[in-house]
């Protein structure tokens, strides 16, 4: 297990969390960010409140209102980037503070048929301009 | 969205699906199953019971049943094999029907830092008395 405060930078909130993605908003029980790389337009974490390193660590009230929040972040990413399928994975061996990747997939798009790579290269960012157009959409999406 | 039925294997439950998987038991909402390939031991699919691809399909019971499906399997796998970290997976783009992948990783073991490889090669295969053997293990981790 990863400790809690400065070590886990999902805890800490530095500048090596925002480094690599850039808040989008407050869920139930979880922040979204979107994934500053974007080989899958639309790419997201959702990151746990709470420093807790596996789904069965959690209570019976925050898994579920957990689960809720990916499947709604799942959602909105299908409907604004007309995703074919969506892929959701907690890995976490390195920072295991529980966060889901939420990447939409397109059947002529990167890696279809495969799970999405977790650090593609090259790596796709995007002005912060483009980050901005990308996070309008979401909202748009969550709040529909 | 692939389609129900005998064009999928998870509905059809035939030698597509027990080629690929020996079934543990049925859980709350799904079933449960053991990966024949063992790279990672003990290596589980928790399937849904019902034909849903995307978890913002399923109703609020049925997606904190499915949560708590997983979270008790990973459970299991952790007290079974003494993981470091389970890592938990929905791909599915070309076998929609929902499945996570939940595999125990070990700080010495394959590919810790890094996503499990979903067919790794060379694929590793136990005997039949070896199934037996780690289902047994599963099954007595998950009543306890």
């Amino acid at each position: 297990m990863s400790a809690h405060g400065e070590d886990c930078f999902y805890c800490a909130k530095d500048e090596r969390l925002y480094r690599l993605m850039v808040e989008i908003c407050k869920l139930e029980t979880s922040t979204l960010f979107l994934f500053r790389e974007q080989t899958y337009r639309g790419r997201c974490v959702v990151a746990l409140n709470a420093h807790e390193t596996e789904l069965f660590r959690l209570d019976r009230e925050t898994l579920c209102a957990f689960s809720r929040d990916v499947a709604k972040t799942a959602a909105a990413l299908q409907r604004a980037f007309g995703a074919a399928k969506i892929n959701y994975a907690i890995y976490g061996d390195l920072v295991s503070h529980l966060h889901y990747h939420v990447v939409p997939k397109h059947k002529d798009g990167h890696n279809w048929g495969e799970p999405f790579a977790v650090q593609p290269s090259p790596a796709k960012h995007l002005s912060e301009e483009g980050y901005k157009e990308v996070i309008t959409t979401i909202k748009e999406h969550l709040s529909g």
